[in-house]
């Protein structure tokens, strides 16, 4: 319980303003992004050093009460929604310092709570590259990308946010300081803990600094953008780029709700006839660009695009890819209720995907709009509902299961890049085995002696 | 206690050929690539299946019998040195099957006794590109190489076998069956295991399956030998290349004492008065390729290099590479023990690193070859001595101290890639911290209650 004397330890502590306990405050931190219920917190806390959160951590575990560590908040799968009404928000962004960018040795030091756009744009400037560019990275941490193991667009080519992760420091759940990884490109001393670390879900310790890896920036791209009459088409364009040994840094999908539902908004002049429209990105060398462009232009003609065009300029590829970002908002704004799910299979796996996708669509009754990373076989299945109107719900809910079940088949996973949070842990054992379970299970209770750390995420305590 | 009745239960269970119990058996697998004190195993059983492998497992764990997996023993650490004289020691070279290669998904799934050369020869045959190749690669098993996170040659643009390991199958201490990972690029279901069990040198469960990522072969490349004059000048030009925005595939360093010795043995024609050669290779599309070895050989030339050649064929690169590799086995023959480092500091750094192993040579009046993965600042300063010489070997040991000191002051790290084994494992508090080392030892006695799994190892138990 958080008593008013802990409430003074804190104020005193990290300062008045860095502790938040009225009503409309803690409301703001009861929910995440996903469509769960909310759960308000007994107290906010925002550490602003990485030894106060040191501090914090400790009293919190010395006081047996349980915390969740939030970032901005963007989580998909109920991540940072609190366990309880006991439960303590560690607030990260008043730790948002890039402590070092070195352009000699390609790595950066940050403290979790920098923002991945700020953090992407400041290495910009110093002409490199910080590649996993999450859908929210406009206001996401990047300790909370760790912790969810973000991807983003550039994922097929560039990897995900654990491909990043070199180095990591954090607390444990009595607040020791762990530290694990180099700045070094190859480190093996002791247990890859970086590894571990990642889309942990905040459940084995609060992370307090990161060493993350750059590279060069590529020095020439080319965005191509396809146009199709028939679904299956798109989806069997997208196999044979990858079959073509072209990797693509964006190989992105919108179907034909997703593209007139945009456009109603954006009035960008999208195909609203069409399909399926695929948004294709090549980098590199500016002699290999050209020949991935010609490819990708060959596999895409090769399966029945309609139109393949070339943005004219700089301008026109931003609205197009504008219109890609745009996809969540706008089809979140069609319905009172909107649950974006990221299955995902093998990338030749997509064309039976796509086709499941749409039998399940119309087998529940649902208005669905299917975006997504075709490129890396992670589509986000959009279910456009009402939450209140409980025979629909009911829909949706089988039909998720019915997804999943497919994604598995298929040789896929539940989930992408969303993380499993509380919303997907029901489905877990079956992608997996009991005996994963069991062994998650024994090692975060062994980390978490208490249970304090995020107890009812993942595969629960 | 391995028991007659044991040994009739596992002979019954695997056949009599595959449990060895003789002296002279057991003997051979005593030791590893490490120099440390032999331990003659209990018994050696070799499992055909992975549903024996896990019946193995279990029946130990059940019985309280210690374990060490062992793939080809080429471990630098101690990694595959039994723990006790009642250890049972598990081969997994008859679990060496390739299950799949899919050249749509660019993955491939292997059974851990598959030996890497053998491996990366068969997705070449697909025309694919499994790039992690250890130096033991010939030998060397890739579920060795997992346990380990081998490196290699190819470190710097590609990474290591961390960067490659997408889903994994293994047995935890108790025997059973734990999943994780997945063929998608994408996968957050659940904690990331591969990458926990990666570098984790058999102390957190036994693996039975991988899931691999393959990548498309680069179109072309080009290799650089680089002679210098000067040691400072070829570590200078180490940093120039990276800090240039190239990434070659490799950049390999040797010093005059590694050239004169492996001349002497190969008759290759090395540059004998050299103070040290370096060998590079970009690789990529044919222009890009043409770029980056223009922009390498300006950094050479810059840095005075006293050469600069192209190799004029196949067979002359392949003989210049070859003395890289025979590196190693020609310092092995000059005294009787050969003691390799492989302490990896920043790029930026070799220069700082390369004066400082000189002046430790000097200092401790040692013979040492210093040859390795540059470009990543892995090198690898070995010691030519006589064990048995208690005075020579006490002046390495204290060497080794100092060198450890110098890499952990650099920002570097201890172990690039042979690990941390029983070698090392007094090293490692002072690189990370006393809280990692009793973090690493909660996690793995929850996952291991009876300490059985290479008990010795890494962080103890």
């Amino acid at each position: 319980m958080v008593s008013q004397a802990l409430i003074k330890d804190f104020e005193a502590l990290l300062g008045k303003e860095n502790v938040l306990t009225s009503v409309a405050d803690l409301q703001s931190y009861s929910y995440d992004s996903a469509v769960l219920t909310p759960v308000t917190p007994a107290m906010v806390i925002r550490p602003g050093t990485t030894e106060h959160l040191g501090q914090c951590v400790k009293k919190l575990y010395d006081e047996g009460i349980p915390m969740t560590v939030r970032g901005a908040g963007t989580n998909l799968s109920g991540g940072t929604i609190p366990d309880s009404t006991d439960t303590v928000v560690i607030l990260t962004n008043g730790l948002n310092r890039i402590l070092e960018i070195n352009v000699n040795d390609l790595y950066a030091v940050v403290e979790p709570g920098v923002v991945t756009a700020d953090f992407a744009a400041a290495v910009a400037r110093k002409n490199l590259f910080y590649p996993p560019d999450p859908g929210s990275q406009a206001v996401s941490t990047i300790g909370g990308n760790i912790s969810e193991n973000a991807g983003g667009l550039r994922g097929l080519k560039y990897g995900v946010t654990k491909d990043y992760l070199m180095g990591i420091e954090f607390f444990d759940a009595t607040g020791e300081l762990v530290k694990s990884g180099s700045r070094t490109v190859k480190c093996v001393t002791g247990y890859n803990l970086p590894g571990m670390m990642v889309q942990a879900e905040g459940t084995l310790g609060v992370i307090s600094q990161a060493i993350l890896k750059l590279v060069p920036p590529p020095r020439a791209s080319r965005a191509l953008v396809a146009v199709f009459d028939e679904l299956q088409n798109a989806a069997e364009a997208v196999a044979g780029i990858i079959a073509a040994h072209v990797v693509p840094c964006t190989l992105e999908f919108l179907d034909n709700n997703t593209i007139v539902r945009v456009d109603d908004f954006t009035k960008a002049g999208l195909p609203r006839e069409a399909a399926a429209m695929l948004l294709i990105e090549v980098d590199g060398h500016p002699a290999q660009v050209e020949d991935d462009a010609a490819a990708v232009e060959r596999v895409l003609r090769a399966n029945k695009a309609s139109e393949v065009l070339v943005p004219r300029d700089a301008a026109e590829k931003f609205k197009l890819w504008e219109a890609r970002r745009m996809a969540l908002p706008v089809l979140a704004r069609c319905r009172p209720t909107t649950v974006l799910e990221d299955a995902t299979v093998p990338r030749s796996q997509i064309p039976a995907m796509m086709k499941a996708i749409n039998e399940i669509a119309r087998k529940y009754r649902l208005e669905m709009g299917t975006f997504g990373h075709a490129g890396d076989g992670n589509l986000h299945p959009t279910f456009l509902c009402d939450r209140r109107d409980h025979d629909e719900f009911q829909r949706v809910e089988e039909a998720i299961d019915e997804l999943f079940d497919t994604a598995i088949k298929l040789q896929g996973t539940l989930s992408g890049e969303h993380g499993i949070g509380t919303a997907k842990a029901k489905w877990m054992e079956k992608e997996t085995s009991r005996g994963t379970i069991l062994f998650s299970q024994r090692l975060r209770r062994a980390l978490d002696p208490k249970g304090l750390l995020n107890a009812t995420k993942l595969v629960g305590i």
